[in-house]
């Protein structure tokens, strides 16, 4: 029930106006206690929430996953930690846990996926976010390609796979170091390029913060960045544009 | 003639080795001297040159201009002064200047516009910015609507408006300041929303870099951000997503 | 006895000069060796001296917290250790421990509570730190509404909830990654906001550095911030706000 | 008309539910074109809005503040140039304009001010900073005290003048440099401070984040900090506070 | 075969065109699951892979190493772990670890060395960044003069030295802390000078960001840096210029 | 009349108890209106105001100087435009200025200089801030032998300067670029070595930064470091040093 | 034998020329194989090499220990563990240690102090530092005045102790946070001022980088900076100028 | 007359020992008043000074030049401005100014040029700095192969190139903005690179520094960094390179 409904309900005198503003209020969430439950999210951004694991008590994680689990009959979650997956497959034991990407789902069988994303990582350091990036795209409903380890200093071997690239509806860059995958894939595409900037590396890389500026400063046409390490975001927002590139 | 085409010939001798070696080096520029001209690129990346103005000389930004009129029968370049303008003009008499987005171009009538790309500015100081990416996605093809200073200190201008943007099949935030805007926005839609951080304020604001992590760190999903004041990078990309929506 | 009242003790005889030079500079403290009680600044402050714990040897945080609750009846102390209760409770068996905000206490009963302070907090890794600034503000005498898990990218959820927030007479915002969360609410209530960047985040949030610079642009009028996870310091200054307005 | 007035006119049949929700989106600011006005401000926040002047143009600005004039009889802005003043002196010739803090306004004769708040300035550099603290605070109807030129380098100036200091609601601690007047100040007074870092300095004051970053990290309980040389920003807040104060 | 040689083959008729196709792209690495081989790198950039061990899974690391002796007879590894080193050495027996400088390798025995790099180290805390220089070079063909503990605070240790750092054909400069001495070695020879900054220090060095800063502020002529803590970056690249002047 | 002496007439009924508390606050400034002079400080801290001349007005400066002129005989100012010096000489013709250090003084005839300073710069363009330097211990009565452009990148230039430097009872080191002559001069010294980073240099240098983190970090003893560009606090504590060597 | 010595006897025939330029090398130090001891140095920079332990291997440091006793009877090293404390000890019995400072050391029995330094150090948690500075000047022959828990939250107690710190030839001051102390302490005193900021604090504190920065841009004269932590180099420093002082 | 030689007159008798230490002083640089002229340098480090120009008053630059000129019948000097330009002219009319590379010199006819370095820029704005290193090495006595606007957002226009790039004894690669360029090469070559990082760019470039970390932080091997826009040094090392390389 929108707010449009509401009013007119109002107006027939299905409601009251109290009760009407009151509605127009609880409409969107459900205060569950430890966490207010965005139930409205699914309608509003297209996509059911998604768990971000990482520093969540097990009870509480257990207990999100199994409603998850009831409403959707599937769930998704990245930044498990092992000791978290033990935890929530007591819950759940139909969970199935990935310690390279360290996503935390179950998913239904027999999803259909549609379109192409094409991910592409610097270096086999790299890989643990590209998985995340691949997996959450994979869970939203896209094909993924995957080019690892096709970083700039033996550029054959981003080079031999370009038609395999150009295939998709949109690439994901992931690499940590100088972040250049990025800027030389920008210029040998013509759809969008999301730049996932990876804290590998050592010395003056600063945790990512080398690879994040390269990539923001980028010469090509075409790139946006996430966040460092954030395979997810970068997963989410190319499945949101292969999405629209199917419908 | 690409790389296929040219081992073609070779191999049926309408091209000997030598001269195939020499053309898969030649085919995808030409060699202007002063500038490398990158011919391939529409074909590559799906949009021809766009001009970076700033620095240019002004003989050479007028040849550039000269030239790109002929071949393509208009020209668009970004980040253009007065007197560039006037210099261009010597050469080009029917380009226009805009100097809110320091746009210098010229647009072929009766080009379709298709789909529909929202552009949303926090502040008046940011619609210098705004206007290069609104004016650079309706270049390459798309439907703009415009909402400007709908800043989150007065989150109710931005609200009223939230059914209008949720009709684009891309969002363009664009901030300063604190830049909290992409990511009210990113919680309120369902299609891809590019950030678009400005060097508005002051003190603290560090040029933009304030706005930048803001941005990267934002809460929401399906944001992506480009470089401090790139609303010509925000447009490009926002125009290949709604390209993939229309076709 | 304040300097005025030893200058008149020394000008009618009761003391001597030399004894008044002294008593100038005794007056205010009192050293106790590992540490000089700052006896004056419940006076001079309004508050008596608050224990931050973190660092401090187990048996000197035991002998400070037996002293207090000699003097006051009542002592709180911030960032303890689940061991530092434990040490403290040999000496002082009624004192307890909350494990989420780290606060080690005993506090009065039947303090009476005035005023509002409302404490808003964008997502539930933030809590920690909103506790911390819930529980000082209360100790200092305010009642408080909670308002946790409210963050921008769901607005709905703070928006629902804004004539709550109006009530109050300080607002606390609590909010990591983009900090996003004091500006909005700076544009939508009345009375001052006090700003705590949290450290929760990852990649390009430096350790709540990119919520402090959010916080320090923020565009909204009657915002002020504290240091990054400050519950102290933000519900110390809420404190000091509210017993101005219900005085 | 607020949101429960209309929905009750909705309930009543004064309003259709499709006016009723068109209502509810126009209720709280004008498009006028070049900027949004915010006239729900004044009920909202309890403020109506202060010109920011920096980057406007005059012919704008000129119009704002006829604008102002006619609706409230006074207008505040702050950050004019001078040339900005003999812009809008010719459409509102009783307008008056301060070189050294940059305000420049129109004040209705005779309001009453209430309260106090003390304003500190470390140098006489930092008196620009200081009395656009002062004259925002003023005109939002506060007393004001001004102590300037107090730094920590000669602690005295600062200690002769604290029982006048500790008789305000609220201190304003401006400074640049080293910025540790405010620690000092936070340790003397029982009434909240907030700090203003200035761009006073050079070499390693980095534009006053050195100052910033003093502040933030104070020892002394009670301070916040606002944007470097956000005089208004403590002007403003200062007033919330200190009519909370004398209500 | 390179990519003339294939064109020729097509032209003659040994090979199809679309085999050519295929060629040109398959021609330079081989694709082993985890890793992409790097084949072509000794061809192309003169040296065989060197091995970055840190964060590899011991398996992989075994394998590799295996791999490398089988096709080589050698193998050079850096930043092992001496767990890294005693699983590796079940697989290659009579692999030999290095725990000062963390080098991990097998070298060719009689192998020529040639020409000459000086490798000087400011203190002794940098020795295990001066020996992976070292080594690096040493396996790659150089002779190596050491001389550690040159540090500018006693500048008469590497004044005393002076002539047989001159002796070489290319000086590595390792130092933390300030970084001063690349400074000074710059000023007294007329070799090239690759400084390495080092993580060494504490406070405000920062990791060794201020020996970085130092090195590339340097006002010393001949002098190019790398990453801090590179010293395999640095003997690389000694290596290439110690083969340029000994050929 | 210390706070002693105005206890002591109190007791004697020279003093009233309420004129004594006022003396102990009127004792140690005079208030004259723009700026609190503070005319305690010649005995507080040794030496009498000097003035840093960098944004203040023409009149206000002229006002200063003859003031001190008036009660001192001499004056000193730092940072001097050349415009001010003009303004300057209307009210005080028998001042000085030099353009190079931007001092603007007028020193008495005959002043005694004591002990020695020796100040050495590195390059040519460190000129300027290292007479800022040997001119305020000039002022403040110490000989200073002038050691300039003995930069690190030709050290023979230093060394051989070596004996005389060492005669100094304190030595300057100003530096740009990359700071090293601080950590070289502390080697090779036995007195207290004051670094003054300099803003001489580009790119990474950033203002001075680079060679502030050089000085800061250095592995030499007896270094400390004023800000960049500071000559003029070198030499201000390079005169306490040397005054009392010779006391 | 200093160089001019060499070249008489050289002059005389004592020396071949040939002995006199390897004398001119070897005179100042001796390379012990792992380090190359700076014998040189008490006579150049007036004191024994004092130890750095932090990082050294044990066997390393009880052989350095072990020597030193028997060079000079006493032996002095900074930043050492709890277990380098226990394996100097068996070589170096007499050894002693201090777990709040962390100094490890050995001195001479009856050694006359001359002059006066004052430590004086913000908070308890800067004792360590502070330590580390007084017991370093004492160990090189000050006397030390000891004021701890100073800091500028509470001034009276800094200014109740104001004289005795003003009878010192230099003061020490160490602050972590915000790192106003070594300020307020310049206004007040007339002799040198070293500054010590510490990496105690938290949040926007970075280790220290907020103290570091306060006190390089002090608005006081006579100050002068050290490292984050550098406790040893500050009371080196002292040292020296109290030596001046005395002498 | 080096060292050895003056200790042998010396033994001999042809020297005083008093003269042969003045000798060991004076021997390596004259001292001309405003500058120490380093005329031992071309012995030393293999090539004689060359003017850095900015900041350098007119008079003092054309003495020099014409000093140089008499000395060595050319000079070389890079960071001219044209007015220095014109006030060289005068005293040495055959001089000739390249605005681009603000390279201000007069060359020998007939210089013989060996060996070969390949300076590669990413884009047109980087020209400027590319003039700078390719013409310091062509004075240097190097041949230069040119390829500019070469940037990884059209990679072909580098790949098609490759064989005469890899022809060189060293490369100078420079970019601003994201400085991939320098990685990509580095994978493609196997002589040294070195990179030049630039100042062109906008927004989070900051001035270069986001290049200067690529390049520093870059995954290919046998890369070294010089400062920002510091083609002057990059040109100087890779003459030493190459020198090296062809001797």
């Amino acid at each position: 029930m929108d707010s449009y409904e509401i009013l007119k309900k109002v107006s027939t005198g299905e409601l009251s106006p109290e009760d009407g503003a009151e509605l127009l209020k609880r409409q969107e969430y459900a205060d569950l206690g430890f966490a207010k439950i965005d139930t409205d999210r699914k309608h509003r951004t297209g996509a059911a929430e998604i768990i971000y694991c990482e520093g969540k008590a097990d009870e509480h994680l257990a207990c999100i996953y199994r409603s998850m689990m009831n409403e959707y009959g599937e769930v998704f979650g990245t930044r498990a930690s092992n000791s978290q997956y033990i935890a929530v497959k007591e819950s759940v034991p139909e969970i199935l846990y990935d310690p390279v990407s360290k996503i935390l789902k179950y998913e239904k069988q027999g999803k259909e996926k549609k379109g192409l994303v094409a991910v592409c990582a610097a270096g086999t350091a790299d890989v643990s976010v590209a998985e995340e990036a691949s997996q959450t795209a994979e869970f939203l409903g896209c094909n993924i390609s995957r080019f690892y380890d096709v970083g700039v200093s033996g550029i054959h071997r981003l080079i031999s796979n370009i038609d395999k690239i150009r295939a998709a509806n949109c690439v994901i860059a992931v690499a940590g170091m100088e972040g250049a995958l990025a800027s030389v894939i920008g210029g040998l595409v013509s759809c969008p390029v999301i730049a996932v900037p990876t804290s590998v590396g050592y010395g003056a890389s600063f945790g990512g913060l080398s690879a994040l500026l390269t990539m923001i400063n980028s010469c090509a046409n075409g790139i946006a960045v996430v966040n460092i390490d954030n395979g997810f975001g970068a997963g989410f927002m190319a499945s949101q544009i292969n999405r629209l590139a199917v419908r």
